[in-house]
């Protein structure tokens, strides 16, 4: 009878379900719900306002992706509870919450639910800069050594400079917190009924070490005496490395996903990361953009290296024996939804829909007739801020070179190629520092289905491109280390390389640069360096000074 | 019996005239003809088609401006031709053609009419641009004193670069022409019957000065030998100053316009500059916006002073007794109707027409809901090159600060406020160079219509702010130069500043800076400077650099 796993890949708006065969990788059925909550940016669900860069997630909203999506996958697939012999998941991150030593989020509890700091903080809250600040302040100052594994900059997104919102703005709900715990771990522990933390998140979100553990309590106690014992009173120091087997289905969570209880249960994961064995790279050199909303870089090394910019580097955090690179760009997809929803012309919208086309699908067409450098435009890709190399979320987008004549679709080109330089931008960082990156492949959304996209990547980057094979690399990959989590004895792989060479993909496509391609973009790069070193290394600080102007202003 | 003028103003697509009061300013009527030929930037009457760039006109519209709107005043005003004592004219400017001795246009001529050189050059007419370019090295090496009265660069838009072109491209029409003369000027010939060239367009336009004449025969002989005499030949060294009576309406001319033979006739003069006195200015310290699609500012001053980047100062071009001063903006109106047509979505198009609201006016209330500050976003205004301060067609435009919640309205805005900038920059030029700027007076559309954006250029500018109280400031400023024509014994005035006292306007409103808006646009502007000296002084060539790019690709 054949094996099958299961991936659960948690997005930043929809959760998914992928039931694979463990043979063969064929991926026999897929279910996705959209979180009923979405993103909370401007209320709780109560209507208590939320302030400025704040996003919020609701616990409920995971738990009901395993209730619809694992029994859909299994009724759409036909396979029968008992072939499943794993289940994996991989989280946004970090996207983290205060809970209760029994797990209960903070913001399920009658006391603190209109208490915005008791809610999940997602990956892209933004609100915690100011301590993120302070923290790459305090740490360069002390010499602290473990900034330099990333890239000489803590973001704002990451574990501890959201706890410490969490204190100084709430500091009974930190007091309330038994446990500061990532999203991704606390999925798990709903399933197996125990808290079993992963080295992935821990590793690139959470400042923890394989050899050296965390920063000391000193550190923690510099940012403020009441966080001296933070890792020991609400973290923990028992990190399994990704691959373990967590746990098993618990009679309860039997119940919410219909499989079986004593299903193995693999330690949590993040999306990125997961996707590199899905695509099959299980060695140093490849180079895997994850292109969805925001572009993941992941890379492998042999190893440890200090490259600026990078979100981090951690031992066994994607393949055991390989140092994991992380870089990664804050805006891509949502580049180019912004541009489509707020700077789309109502001819474009009319013409789209009489000729049944996607928005996008009709800038892609028109951006495509253009040839490269025609427009005259150049942008720097940073309406998010910037994540690598610069590291730096109060960085804003910059469009250069408009005149009367510029159409639609060129500053639409002109926003895709910036996202392109900022990637040309992390793979000659680390070329530079010792990372040589000879490949690259790519998976998520845009690779998927935007080949106009793909090959300016491959023309600026003057790289081949490959392309995943699954157009659900993340949940294909939690599903692989659900194998892993089971185990050879049980019909699963004993590691990831094994399960990666049975069931990872690629699709036939390769993209390839094109000469007179990469030449003309070669010096739109050199501009775009230029503008990027400009504004994003402190000789024009322009752009945070705006967003000074802007916060004084709105108060 | 009441007296009255006639001003007659020739825009670019169309011609208007009022009938007004000479003793109390009262507009009594007005009538509009679009030029029947409009603008021919594609093709000839004929067929014969055009190069890039070129605008050209046709003769007979102009007269056909005073066949049909003077009558038309005539007869929706119930004046009696006996009580018009004078007229006035205003024309685009540099707007010039070839004509023969007796006044015939060379287009008019069997030989010629199929010669896009022999027609009327519309100041907008760009394909004289390398001529420009090559005048201005050539002047600079030369060391050529006047170029500094134009801010240290000729517009290819001006008299000679323009001569040049029919030169070079067209040797016959340049032999065949015995006069090359402004519009302008050819209207008041075929009133008058005489040949009267007026002060304000030889000096801004023909690089006339009162004391020097023109630039030497050595310096037209450098451009090309054949236009050593180019003065003495085709032009004229009789120049004589705003408000001089041209002549009178000829018997001819009576037939024409339904006035009486022997009615005076001023001196042509030029839109922006005849509507000084239109709103009353006739003193230094106060500055001119005519604000539409580009804006011009008209400002006096007591000295001849160097102004870096202004457009030209000129003695007696504006008034009588001081130096007139000229800088502008190329893309004003023209901005902000780029942005409506290329980038507004189509739910704003919907909302609007559902509430039966024009694009600007849905916008404009959603710009004037935000905070100063508040989008956190600057552009420069280059949309359209910067004529000044920086005298550059190659500088584009720049946005910067934009964010994944960076809403329409807010760049709307930011556009309107670039542009307020732009005025800063010129009025902190003006000042910083010797010619103080107090207080601010507006003509034109915008003016006219927009509280919004007049309140914005206030707190810009940190200045109050007057309206012109006509709606047709150029028409009625040169109804009063009519008035001074006719002179004081015949019922009207005998200098303009009288007749600016007695028929000047403003409207009652005043835009007064707010404090706190004050405040931030200070550090807005102290952002606009800093990325304008960077993107505009040679610091970072980008915008040049990518128009080069653009001309190699599209080749």
């Amino acid at each position: 009878m054949e094996k099958y796993v299961i991936g659960v890949d948690f997005g930043t708006l929809s959760g998914r379900s992928v039931i694979v065969n463990v043979s063969t990788g064929e991926e026999k059925a897929v279910a996705v719900l959209d979180y009923p909550h979405g993103v909370m940016d401007e209320k709780l669900p109560d209507g208590t306002p939320l302030g400025v860069d704040w996003a919020l997630q609701h616990p409920d909203d995971y738990l009901e992706v395993f209730r619809k999506t694992i029994p859909e996958v299994m009724s759409l697939s036909g396979v029968s509870p008992s072939q499943v012999i794993g289940l994996g998941i991989d989280f946004t991150a970090c996207t983290m919450l205060p809970v209760k030593k029994d797990g209960t989020p903070l913001c399920k509890t009658e006391k603190f639910r209109r208490e915005p700091n008791a809610w999940i903080k997602l990956w892209k809250h933004h609100a915690a800069q100011d301590h993120a600040n302070r923290l790459n302040a305090i740490a360069e100052e002390r010499g602290e050594k473990w900034l330099a594994r990333y890239g000489g900059k803590i973001s704002s997104e990451w574990l501890v400079p959201k706890i410490w919102q969490v204190l100084e703005e709430s500091p009974e709900v930190y007091d309330a917190a038994d446990r500061f715990i990532e999203a991704a771990d606390w999925v798990i522990w709903q399933l197996t009924g125990i808290e079993m933390r992963n080295s992935c998140t821990a590793g690139y979100k959470g400042l923890w070490h394989k050899h050296n553990g965390y920063p000391s309590g000193d550190f923690y106690a510099a940012l403020d005496q009441r966080m001296r014992n933070l890792v020991d009173d609400k973290l923990s120091r028992d990190i399994y490395p990704v691959g373990t087997r967590a746990g098993s289905i618990t009679e309860e969570s039997a119940k919410l996903t219909g499989l079986l209880p004593g299903t193995a249960v693999a330690v949590a994961n993040v999306d990125a990361h997961v996707s590199m064995p899905a695509v099959g790279i299980t060695s140093e050199g490849k180079m895997l953009m994850i292109m969805g909303t925001s572009t993941c870089h992941m890379l492998l090394g042999t190893e440890e290296k200090t490259v600026p910019g990078m979100c981090g580097v951690v031992e066994d955090g994607i393949i055991a024996g390989y140092f994991g690179y992380e870089a990664g760009q804050s805006c891509v997809g949502d580049h180019f939804q912004w541009f489509a929803e707020n700077c789309t012309p109502a001819e474009y919208m009319k013409e789209a829909e009489e000729r049944g086309l996607d928005i996008h699908q009709l800038l892609t067409e028109k951006a495509e007739g253009l040839k490269v450098g025609e427009s005259g435009l150049i942008a720097l890709d940073w309406w998010n801020g910037n994540r690598s190399v610069l590291v730096d979320v109060d960085l804003t987008g910059l469009l250069v070179g408009a005149t009367l004549l510029t159409r639609p679709e060129e500053i639409y080109r002109a926003l895709i190629e910036a996202t392109a330089f900022g990637t040309r931008e992390i793979i000659d960082t680390f070329s530079d520092n010792g990372v040589p990156v000879k490949e690259l492949y790519a998976a998520g959304g845009i690779a998927e289905k935007n080949p106009f996209i793909m090959q300016i990547y491959a023309d600026v980057t003057n790289r081949e491109i490959r392309i995943s094979g699954s157009p659900q690399a993340p949940a294909l990959g939690s599903a692989m280390f659900g194998a892993v989590a089971a185990g050879s004895q049980a019909g699963g792989y004993d590691n990831i390389v094994e399960a990666a060479r049975a069931m990872g993909k690629l699709k036939d496509i390769v993209y390839r640069p094109v000469k007179e391609n990469v030449e003309v973009y070669e010096r739109l790069f050199a501009e775009y360096r230029t503008l990027h070193d400009y504004f994003g290394r402190g000789t024009n600080n322009v752009m945070k000074r705006l967003k000074e102007i802007k916060k004084s202003v709105k108060r």
